[in-house]
């Protein structure tokens, strides 16, 4: 997995009918110290994970795993929100 | 997922079966201002995108989801058009 | 999917037995423009691609989809020969 | 697989039930002699790897396989400890 | 598929048992002309390579397959011994 900040959302009234009712938000991931590593993400979120939050997400196949039953074509989705990082060494 | 923007599509008498009667675009990857990020991706479509259009597109295994029952060697599907990303934080 | 320009093959005696008489095509990625983008690429090939053609390849398990039955350890392979990629815009 | 060392681990309430009592680790990838290559993994651990060692760690749905039959989605996995890399010629 | 040259190995004595007995290789990726491209990847082994050896290898849950019906979490396999790699044009 790994870290990204919640910073907005993808509004789309035309897609594929399994992401109906599905927050779509959009993720920058981040490095430890939060600055900006990689480009956006668009995933699907489980958690209830909101604008500002700091998450950390999963891609591949397993982003659909936290719908099931419900299936749908993701490859991306937030699975947890960090209270903290603990980086005890580098 | 991610972003990208429709800019063509691939012409292709020879391919597998699998890909017969479907669309099949190019896609430029794209930051959240618009400006192009990484390599070209031809995608198959299953929402009816057009050139020019902002969608977001999902890689791997999950491209054929959309098509099922059919199943093709496709690891890039369109699978929303995006009305707008919005970004409310960075 | 990506774009790429098949630039020769690799001879290996010693292989999966999965691989046996399947050809095994280098692959250059290219953008749109023909130039050469990113590391090279072994792909397995179902197409009957050759030397110097322009062919887009899929990743990922799906690379063996062509094949079935036969079922290979294989993550590339060539699904199509294009004819013709067409950017209407950048 | 890829080397890392162990550097933190992400302290989290909120998350997908399937993460529940499951160690989630801050891996920084690195090259054989140690220096750090690319971005910070969040990975589950499932051999007690500890803060400063030396670990390989598996991408994809293969993450979850030590824990089988739980099923969660994860996407990294500390799947060994590295006693010494050993480089016998570059 | 990538090619790569063998450059030595990892001793772990802490692992997923999956490993058990299973030869784990320290591969560097490389370009056509056997220059260093990318960072190591720690890959198993199902055709004996040997140290200094030009191999290609798969990445993915197909890292497994010539291991069937073992299966372990591995995400990297070495499947072929290049005996040479064929440059027909760039």
């Amino acid at each position: 997995m790994q870290l990204a900040r919640v910073i907005g959302d993808v509004v789309a009234t035309r897609k594929d009918p399994g992401f109906d009712s599905i927050p779509l938000l959009l993720l920058q991931p981040i490095a430890a110290d939060g600055t900006s590593v990689g480009r956006l993400v668009v995933a699907v979120d489980s958690v209830g994970a909101g604008v500002g939050e700091t998450v950390f997400f999963v891609r591949g196949k397993e982003a659909s795993f936290p719908f099931h039953p419900t299936e749908m074509a993701a490859d991306a989705a937030i699975v947890g929100i960090v209270d903290q990082p603990r980086i005890f060494t580098d």
